[in-house]
């Protein structure tokens, strides 16, 4: 953990690529968003899709937390949903429910009229918010890129939103494997895309959220998912950039997350840094996992927890202090803000 | 797999002591509920509180999937929060919204003010409803009883219902354990008592249902749920029935779920049946594991899936085929039916 050259680099991107680094870098995911009164301040005056869509906007709200809280990266302030606009997905953000889609894409046909995305042009809103945080941040706080994985993303557009059980989506999955194949490879290709555009555009890493991947078995994941999460990070390996993979509930898929691709594996908090690491193999650097609730715990106690997940975390070279999901709208800035400090302390 | 004398007996029951048996047995989570035509037509006439207080409608319920399906063991027709009631909750089951808690706790003077409950008086419809059934099944088949686990009713008082993050739940148990330990002791309390009657009433084995514990981490567990788990399997032990301990997104947890008791430990679909067996030690019995899902999906995958899961299983003492988790609503009977036979050509 002591290299005095690597102060004068990004300690993120070092851990990315299991370099030394000063200190155990350390970022949020949703680091931006609802618990930071300046970001409510952006939000009661825009909708959601209007802070993605306006680039100053955007930028403005992904440099908030970069300005406040200390963290080692920068995140594009943006939403997974975006990309399905332009392929045809009719998507609202109803106050207070998450994202509803209007047409849920369930057949053959529906799948069929899915069109291709030609990133420049109809996600260039996004590509310009990476190069105004790009010239912002200046060299000092890397940003990172992001993209909803195909699976993620099916399962909005099938669920026609949220969903507890998945019914619809593994049911195109199980009842008609060519669609669902179909349906996936055309994610794939955008998401690919949109990821490779943003790096051209400056991101200096990106993550892949598949959040919702873990409602899968391993057979199934290997089967119905793999595959395309792969044509992703192998055309993302082209870049030269670091790429995080992360999902949710993923204790038994590791190794298959780690087959598909990425530098970095985020691991969620039900899955401990040391036993996800080990099931990983310590050839791969991992990100993570304090559960987001224990940003409300009282001060001693967060700490015991953040120490506790440095100490799984043993020193080794590649490890990115984060959560295991993101921040809960409710959660106090302070504490945010002393977590940093807390995973900073760990030279 | 092999034992002519097995065919007289119960199965379900040897398989749970880990004893050789004809054939795989089976029997499904929620097996009587909403998917069935039966049930509908009582449920069109009456209350889930209606028919969970009257035990001729609740007996009538638990009896209809033995009656349709074949399964191995009957469950008793119940719902895990019934034993709140008494203990000073205000329960409603709000129309196809899942249950609400008019008055959550999650202060000290609401812990203190929870009542213990005697279930020969406040819960005797259940244990009424067990007498019922035991005498209408006339030792054919097996009559489970069950119970929710003290973390998940916890978390349904704190929460006020249903929950995605369990932040109240959590911020309880970081901010104030003494209060959480004793919410905790007080539910352990009323749900050994409650499954200890309901075995004096005639149940054959129990299940205890964890359902919502795998948000936690496995540090989480052994500190804030394994002692109180511990002390209704203990007692549990004392009447000789097996017990059975499940809950879902559990990967991480599995060991010290065994730890914590029970002969039998349910896995979910998350889980394959050869890792999970292997992770717990094949020195208890294991119950599961097809996801809810698959019996959506065709025929013929269908029976993949099942023989999948026999397959992981190898022929080993102490499979009970079922579900991951619960019967979803609109799941087709034929199909039900169909894996019940499935699972019994494993002989």
């Amino acid at each position: 953990m002591n290299s005095l050259r690597a102060k004068s680099e990004s300690r993120f991107l070092r851990a990315c690529r299991r370099e030394p680094v000063d200190c155990t870098p350390v970022w949020f995911m949703r680091q931006a968003g609802r618990y930071m009164p300046e970001y409510r301040a952006i939000r009661a005056k825009h909708s959601l899709l209007e802070i993605c869509s306006q680039p100053d906007l955007a930028a403005e709200v992904t440099l908030q937390p970069v300005r406040a809280l200390g963290v080692d990266a920068a995140i594009l302030f943006a939403d997974i949903l975006l990309p399905l606009i332009p392929m045809g997905i009719n998507l609202e953000f109803a106050a207070g429910e998450g994202p509803v889609i209007h047409n849920p894409i369930r057949t053959p046909a529906g799948v069929a009229a899915l069109r291709p995305v030609e990133p420049c042009d109809s996600l260039g809103h996004v590509l310009e918010t990476v190069r105004l945080v790009r010239r912002e941040l200046d060299g000092k706080t890397p940003l990172i890129g992001f993209a909803g994985a195909p699976f993620t993303l099916a399962s909005y557009i099938i669920e026609g939103g949220a969903s507890r059980n998945y019914l619809k989506t593994k049911q195109m999955m199980y009842a008609d494997p060519h669609t669902w194949h179909t349906l996936m490879g055309k994610l794939a290709r955008v998401v690919a895309d949109y990821l490779v555009a943003q790096v051209e555009a400056g991101a200096q890493a990106v993550q892949l959220f598949d959040s919702w991947v873990g409602c899968l078995s391993p057979d199934d994941y290997r089967e119905y998912v793999l595959p395309h999460s792969q044509l992703i990070f192998r055309e993302l390996s082209a870049t030269g950039v670091p790429a995080i993979h992360f999902g949710t509930d993923t204790a038994t898929l590791l190794p298959l997350l780690k087959e598909a691709g990425g530098e970095v594996i985020g691991l969620d908090w039900r899955t401990p840094l040391d036993w996800g690491w080990r099931a990983l193999g310590f050839d791969v650097a991992v990100q993570g996992n304090l559960d987001p609730v224990a940003l409300f715990a009282p001060r001693a106690e967060l700490e015991r927890r953040v120490r506790a997940i440095l100490e799984q975390a043993g020193g080794r070279l590649g490890h990115i202090f984060n959560l295991g999901h993101g921040i809960l709208p409710e959660t106090p800035v302070a504490n945010v803000k002393a977590a940093v400090e807390m995973a900073h302390e760990s030279r």
